[in-house]
């Protein structure tokens, strides 16, 4: 019905980690660089906020690699093999990532932030202030695998 | 450095509503049937879940009309001008929306959810299953308009 959707890369990761790992990424701190076709005011206001969403694109994960149905999270024998997308995995069709972040400054087209799991280079294709009305509405409710798999992320 | 990102459309938004409107999106159930060229395992687990987050493409927003630096959140005059990075606004680069929706059901390639403000047949290019370890850490802060703009929204 439609072919693919083509994306423009609005900003990059610079700092933070240069190679991805599993864990404790929490006190990361990196910056977002708007590119030069943006101008600084697509920031402007970003600093009344404590947190934003992250959209970006795992360029470094190779295509190949990519699944499309089910899988065991981090290869681990003891988790169920669940779908590709009821899991955060970076090998996913599309290669998207969301992450949220504390803000902790903007000035003019950078956005300094920490707890991104996302490497030095990284293309961002969105970036999102978090509203406390697009939280989720009601309990959530997760796996004990989701649970355990967080547990020494940040 | 490098051109744009090709995405593949994963899904499609079926029932809902089919024209955007800007409030009471709460009770709106909808389902996100996958592209024939995904196996229904890509779903399976997600059952599991209370929530998922839905990554879709506006695709009836016409580039022309996207944004790049300011503007008022619906254009209203008493909402202060910001970045477009600052808003969630649908005429933005890239055209993406993330909307957090509760699962009702998983029956093979069909996702059944509650309160995702996307119209029939929008393009979904990622679901990621909301964990407790991703939401925000440490209190949400955002400014007065954030709080008034989302007060009907669900």
């Amino acid at each position: 019905m439609m072919g693919g959707i083509e994306l423009e890369v609005v900003a990059r990761v610079h700092g933070g980690r240069i190679e991805n790992e599993d864990d404790r990424w929490g006190d990361v701190e990196a910056t977002i660089v708007l590119e030069s076709s943006f101008p600084e005011t697509a920031f402007a206001g970003l600093e009344a906020f404590s947190h934003a969403l992250i959209v970006f694109h795992f360029d470094l994960i190779d295509p190949e690699t990519v699944v499309t149905g089910a899988r065991r999270p981090r290869g681990r024998a003891d988790w169920p093999e669940v779908g590709i997308f009821a899991q955060r995995g970076s090998p996913r069709p599309n290669r998207l990532g969301v992450t949220c972040v504390e803000i902790l400054g903007v000035e003019g087209r950078t956005l300094r932030v920490r707890g991104l799991d996302a490497v030095e280079g990284t293309p961002v294709v969105d970036v999102k202030p978090v509203m406390r009305g697009f939280e989720p509405r009601g309990t959530i409710v997760e796996p004990d695998w989701a649970t355990e798999i967080m547990k020494d992320y940040w």
